[in-house]
């Protein structure tokens, strides 16, 4: 059995997103028992990860070691047609990930205690952003 | 077809541990010729990588690297409740992979040559601990 | 439904080799209309991703950030067999990506406007190099 949905979010600045509740309760009426999630994001300035989700001060981190490992405005880019976090934006979705599998076990998304699905909008926008996800189950 | 299980690494500290052998001696069990393996680590501070399996001093440079890109105990980190390795091995997480997906070809995983499967430990424990990872084998 | 095939990139030193359209014509000719499609490289000093694919400057730009992170001949590592560019080329494609999964949508790779796929080759070859590629769709 194949379920394949697409959704948005609106991203207000540079952060990262909870998407874990959205896609769990799709899973929950597709009504697949064992299988595979698939979760992709159609951009190249925002990517996803599975992170600790207990602490916020773990994605405040995130944030300031991606700062500090790709400065925004660093004069080594020559790509800065859209502002200084332009190239850092793509520096960040290269090093993350444009797509999660995850295993679907019982009927739910098999996610470990403290894994939550992130979106994370590395353009610092100051108005909202729509980022499309498109989620594909698949299984038995 | 699908197959899917879950299995134990014990690791034993900071560094990668080979599961190449446990997982394709699975898949010669379940009898699948072509499709897909996916390797899920449920955690958020170990991760799995694709790494060359021929010289171990590869291994040793990976743990270099992550020293000096993400040094233990920054004082930049506001997360240290579980020490000063604790937000480093999020951040390394975060960098590699939570999920493989590797082709199915003829009955085997497909990897090349010098592609071995490692469960990376980030956390520096000095006893045992246990690392859940699930596999999903899906083909004909 | 299953397609498997597998290509080869021969890549002409270090850089970043547009496959996408590679990879759409095979689907167009699989006629799956929904579903994923898996991209695999079967090597550890070269990797995927999906990039900005409008301005060549954000591939210049990956190349430039990816030189200054880990630099060739940097002192720190260990594993210097085929030169200097060895090991960095090991550390870029762990922090890069192995395999993509693409969602399939409407028969086509369901790609974001600006996201094209490419091979990332890692080490500085004077000479035309071979890499391989595995790709499997899977979908109705």
């Amino acid at each position: 059995m194949w379920r394949q949905y697409k959704f948005t979010v609106r991203s207000r600045g540079r952060g990262t997103y909870d998407i874990t509740r959205e896609i769990n309760d799709h899973l929950l009426q597709a009504g697949i028992t064992m299988g595979l999630a698939n979760v992709f994001v159609h951009h190249t300035s925002a990517s996803l990860i599975l992170c600790e989700n207990a602490d916020p001060a773990v994605r405040r981190d995130l944030e300031t070691f991606m700062a500090h490992m790709v400065p925004d405005g660093d004069p080594m880019f020559e790509h800065i047609s859209e502002g200084p976090d332009d190239m850092p934006a793509h520096v960040r979705s290269v090093l993350t990930h444009n797509a999660l599998t995850i295993p679907i076990t019982g009927g739910q998304l098999a996610l470990g205690t403290w894994q939550g699905i992130y979106l994370w909008e590395h353009r610092k926008h100051p108005h909202p952003h729509s980022r499309s996800v498109t989620v594909t189950f698949h299984g038995d």
